[in-house]
């Protein structure tokens, strides 16, 4: 019998991906599972992106260009430039979900072997398509203490070898919801210029912050033109990730035209999924007011009602959808297998993401949960109320 | 300024990029170019697809399974045993084309500078998903003479090394519409069973067959379970390329649950494609039979006219809607790129696929070009018309 390749063997699998049976075993219970472990909203799509798609008048669904629509890439543009992100059509490439502009990224950029420095915890999928990519994931450790900021420029300056060629960052992060100052982007700006590599900003959540805190893009720091590659993506933006359309964006040519390679050999994104992806540009900014209030209330009620119990220290987010929180017991991946498979509080559990999953160094982390805000302000409090008790059994 | 990848340096061109700004100078002369260059159908899309997207019922876009919906994966099951192909839901991950199915494929049986055998010509486009994937193609020429049929067995087994994972066919082939017979699958099964290879079969073009010859799959072979990978796509099938579905297939559960972790890193395939592609198995079968007898009355006048012309051979394709031609030229690419920049018969030129962008080893088939018979009747006439006129003047 043939083998699979180390390649498979060393693919990781997904951090809540062990705790699926056990989710199971509490729905055969009848137990209802409020699920705190995903990054799916619940928030509506617009309808105008909804209805494009309904109205489209297709009689051949055909290849769209490798780059994506002209008529996409140009109101894309455009929408950035709106937003002061001085990005021009021919700076993007209309890509399979952010995910698909990720590969693109590494496969552009390095090779079998060379090292990526991606500050931890991050997105658990980057393990992934670094190993898909043949590369190696070089973390240094962010904090829970320090609201996961940027870590010191030196650690990284240690980290640097001649395998080096990219630097990736998550802004806002998932899962640490941290939003990087202008100061600490510009520490990665010097940093990398100076050691020739790329800046990779993983930028998907960009229009999710609060508290009147700014969202500070690589495509805005001058000099840095062949040095950033921005990912971006609808999923989130517009609550559409079912579309999977995202892009790559870069200033820099020879980057664009290798990555467009990539893109022909893939032959094109999803048809359906541009014209919703397109029409979803005229959302009405009162859509975006809206949600933006509905998450900050969201997070406002999860910090505060975590605060309240004992031992649980939560790094407050200051964009994106999701918490840390640290727990105060040795073992969160067993926590969170035993509040599936043997807790309930009134036939009820929680589902929660061990935060081990998206550290990539062994044995950080182990107290840690990821929590995503994407479920009614109702439910929340109910989750809370929930972890609460069973932290309190658990402990017992 | 930071480099791009080796990898990035080494990924090809699409074979007919290096044409298109010959095709726009033809088309500022105001010339109307036939397009024989091109795998995108003219034939409609099924309306039962194009109207289950039109009525579907959305309010949130959300991520489906990373497997692909359960529903489309039960109904496809269903196809294939309707076709006699005795595939269980289990065996399926719903991948973005066809094209993602092969990253899969690749990514779950090769390492870095594993070595993959491939008849030659063969789809374009394994250059780039090996280039992407770290491995390397090595390929064995079939020849227009036995209208590339399979290359002796012998040939095979004088190419494999310690290296050696998988043998990849398509069939029918995409640049040259030849069918395997089932003498020459079981030729391939025995094979790579005696060096413990997977066999990879591309059947994109599984339901295109003329002259009553029949397909046979490898996933009809007794005894390969462990071997056989199938890649399959909605895109020529349904006309709906730009959906972006396709399958990867396979009874080797190591296989499969490896493929998944591919499958989950980037989280689900497109859902609106999804749910065109569920409904377009409701297909009447009168749609296909349509489609067959149009496509094979188009490779007839094809292959009828190319025979007219002096000095022209055509391997008879028996399948899918492409033909290789030998042309009485010695370098088509430069004649290719002659019809677009300086030729013209009333107005009117055409564009071709130079083959050797579908050889892996260098300097072979220089003289032939890959025809695809997606236009009308009228248009494929007239487009050999002005062939046989451009290579009487080219040849002066
Ligand atoms: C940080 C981050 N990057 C990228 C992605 C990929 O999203 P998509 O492929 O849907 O655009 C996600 C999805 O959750 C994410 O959280
Ligand atoms: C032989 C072959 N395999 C795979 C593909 C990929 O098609 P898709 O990704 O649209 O399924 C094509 C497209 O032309 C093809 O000709």
């Amino acid at each position: 019998m043939p083998k699979i390749s180390q390649k498979g063997n060393q693919m990781p699998e997904s951090p809540i991906r062990k705790l699926v049976p056990y989710a199971e075993i509490a729905k055969k219970k009848g137990h209802k599972v409020y699920h705190l472990n995903i990054g799916q909203p619940d928030i509506k799509t617009p309808e105008v992106a909804l209805n494009a798609v309904k109205n489209a008048d297709i009689k051949v669904l055909e290849y769209s260009h490798s780059a994506g629509f002209d008529s996409y890439r140009e109101k894309l543009s455009n929408y950035y430039k709106k937003q002061n992100l001085p990005i021009n059509k021919e700076d993007i490439i209309i890509t399979t979900g952010g995910s698909e502009a990720l590969l693109f990224a590494l496969g552009s950029t390095m090779d079998t072997n060379d090292e990526i420095i991606i500050p931890e915890p991050f997105y658990a999928n980057y393990n992934g398509f670094a190993v898909a990519s043949g590369v190696n994931v070089v973390p240094v450790i962010s904090s829970i203490e320090s609201g996961f900021a940027l870590p010191p420029i030196e650690d990284f300056e240690k980290l640097i070898t001649p395998k080096t060629k990219a630097i990736l960052i998550c802004n806002p992060g998932n899962p640490t919801g941290y939003l990087y100052s202008q100061d600490e982007i510009n520490q990665l700006a010097a940093i990398v210029k100076k050691h020739d590599l790329f800046l990779i900003a993983d930028e998907v959540y960009r229009e999710f912050t609060y508290d009147g805190y700014k969202h500070h893009s690589i495509m805005n720091v001058e000099g840095l033109e062949n040095n950033a590659i921005m990912i971006d993506s609808v999923s989130k933006r517009f609550s559409m990730c079912g579309a999977r359309i995202g892009c790559i964006v870069s200033k820099n040519k020879e980057v664009m035209a290798t990555a467009m390679k990539f893109a022909q050999a893939r032959l094109s994104p999803p048809t359906y999924a541009q014209i919703a992806s397109e029409a979803a540009l005229e959302t009405p900014q009162s859509y975006f007011d809206e949600v933006i209030i509905e998450y900050k209330e969201r997070r406002d009620i999860l910090v505060n009602e975590l605060n309240k119990i004992e031992g649980v220290m939560v790094a407050v987010p200051k964009g994106a959808f999701y918490c840390i929180a640290k727990l105060p017991v040795d073992d969160a991946n067993d926590f969170a297998q035993w509040l599936l498979e043997k807790y309930d509080l009134n036939g009820e559990t929680v589902m929660v993401a061990p935060a081990s999953g998206f550290y990539s160094s062994p044995k950080v982390g182990l107290d840690e949960v990821r929590i995503a805000y994407v479920l009614k302000k109702e439910d929340l409090i109910k989750s809370v109320q929930i972890l609460k008790e069973a932290l309190n059994t658990y402990n017992k």
